[in-house]
């Protein structure tokens, strides 16, 4: 089965739409835990099937060097490997590279660079990534970009773009035919034109989706609200778009009403294990005193198997206590807050209620900050 | 409800039995999960249940300091506090105290010792041991004792053992009438007339249960078996009786073939975050070379949750990746392992069949280790 996206309804820029893989469909907007070598952390397939989990996002550097993509293919792909028999999406490994690697050289050709592990000497191109990527089999797969730099200069940013749309074209030529969608990654840092150019760049070259990359690395909300503005306006309204590595619960809510379907990041997984639990109300950091007797759940009205089942005490126990339960109950309560997040916004949209739906959300935070809550 | 318990049928020596406790009945022979901390290690209350788990053990000195046995009565007691809803049993928090504290002080009236933790100084008198036990409120609860050192000679063992009898009948005296069961922990060292001594002591007290204390403290193999015999010889048909802090599955299978019904250890909990698997065949070491490519489940017959979803080598990367997700399948596999052992050899007390089932369990090992698995 070949990948297909299709827009069910707008509500006035904010879609709702529905994808098609090979491994099954899922409803956009959408968010996509990380699961960075083949595992989200601390919980199982069926877990994130159970907190209505769609597609999950997996990380090809880290799978490129442990355990390799020839084991992962070998051993049923990804989806067989994991046991996650739904859709996936593989990143290039470009950003891991340039965020994780020291002693790395950009060429034409592509990126050499030392694992993070051991310092092994490892080179990705264009057409390796592609390569790698096929290996793992994820249903929708990026190609090799460079992430710019923040800040960075005009020139810097223009030669960059440059060559993300080389390595786009290289690797769209490099893909064989099967049923993984491509997605084409818009750079152009911090300036409009060049996000416009860039867009229109790989636009010309048609790709099954379109990826923003580049935001989230430092720079002011206000500027990347900017940039996904810049971009979102020159993508096509039947491809879907992707914004890579965001973010914060309102960092959602205001990509999806700019127009962005689809999201991946570490916050809601990497903030568990540090013990920061999102709720309608904002943040919970659960080692907090004033949690060491609360009988409560963290969210009472949040349905996730950890407000079920567990007061706030015993998860500040936990986390004191050093206890592995601790960042699996905290993962599973953010994930349910993130995956529920963006139901909440899909229904709003279906209905045509998103603006009221932005009221709520952001009056619920506001109350609770006036209570000091 | 009180604590009852009921001898179903004897297989030769091995006892077929169900005891019951106000928060449910277990049949026994038993093998208790350890909770160190109020959580096995990873794994949801309701995992436990799935697995077959019937009763789990928690550590009182873990809770005693950190978060508080009033803390957790305050919360709903052990079972609210970590919405574990069937039986549990406390240790008294003596065996903690003498392995993992230092400067710790013995005298007639109970031991002061440092908290392993920040060396906080703290006391555990057999009253106050009973008041902290009450207040966690297990179903099965353990007098203050001393776990004789190994080696130690005759003096001192019997002068240990008479403190652990004298702290016995003081927990007796300070256990306030409800439905938890005390059990007498009986001493005595290597030596087998003063495990007859200490055994005759205490069921002259009259205690719901024995537990057989100070053994699996270094001493050979045969020593603890001839020690389970001296001590098991005088205890009454009618009260259960529990090995404490065993074992390896041959233990358990020569300990039940004796006439004990309960046991606990981290042994399988502990192993399996260190990457060591039970099956029937024996033990398997995930992180081996062997495994890395390897497509079968740990045992091909478990019926655990990680055997029917993951593959050796993709529960190989996750330990080599150090993923948090391979501790926690891997203490699924095996306690489910141990629980099935438990649940073999209960049906074969019940068929009569004790004898085979040793045969063929100790047969599969045999056969593995003469193939070289």
């Amino acid at each position: 089965m070949k990948f297909s996206f299709e827009l069910i309804k707008k509500d006035s820029s904010a879609r709702l739409g529905r994808a098609t893989t090979p491994h099954g469909s899922f409803t956009t907007p959408v968010f996509m835990p990380v699961g960075t070598k083949g595992s989200v952390k601390g919980i199982t397939p069926h877990e994130l099937k159970e907190m209505g989990v769609e597609i999950i996002l997996s990380n090809t550097y880290h799978l490129y060097l442990r355990p390799g993509h020839k084991l992962v293919k070998e051993l049923g792909g990804l989806h067989g490997f994991m046991n996650w028999q739904g859709p996936i999406l593989t990143d290039s490994g470009g950003f891991q590279v340039f965020s994780l690697c020291k002693l790395r050289k950009i060429t034409e050709e592509g990126v050499q660079f030392s694992s993070h592990l051991d310092g092994t000497r490892y080179a990705l191109t264009p057409e390796s990534a592609i390569e790698i990527q096929e290996a793992l089999g994820a249903d929708i797969i990026m190609p090799l970009d460079e992430c710019t730099p923040y800040p960075a200069g005009r020139e810097y940013t223009v030669e960059s773009m440059n060559l993300t749309h080389r390595w786009a074209r290289r690797c769209k030529d490099a893909k064989t035919a099967n049923g993984q969608a491509l997605f084409g990654i818009v750079q152009g840092g911090m300036y409009e034109d060049l996000r416009k150019e860039s867009a229109r760049a790989l636009v010309d070259m048609d790709f099954d989706g379109y990826s923003i990359g580049g935001l989230s690395v430092g720079e002011e909300k206000g500027l990347m609200k900017d940039m996904v503005a810049a971009t979102v306006a020159h993508l096509p309204q039947d491809k879907p778009r992707y914004l890579m590595g965001v973010g914060t619960p309102e960092d959602l809510v205001y990509a999806v009403e700019m127009g962005v379907d689809m999201f991946d990041c570490v916050m809601p997984t990497r903030n568990a294990r540090n013990g920061t639990l999102f709720t309608r109300f904002g943040k919970l950091v659960i080692k907090n005193a004033q949690y060491e007797k609360d009988p409560q759940p963290i969210d009472g009205e949040c349905g996730c198997y950890t407000c079920r089942n567990f007061s706030r005490a015993y998860l500040r126990h936990l986390f004191m206590a050093g206890e592995m339960l601790a960042p699996r109950l905290n993962t599973i309560h953010n994930l349910y807050y993130y995956t529920s997040l963006m139901r909440q916004m899909r229904q709003a949209i279906g209905d045509g209620t998103f603006d009221e739906f932005k009221k709520q959300f952001h009056g619920q935070r506001q109350e609770a900050a006036l209570l000091g809550d």
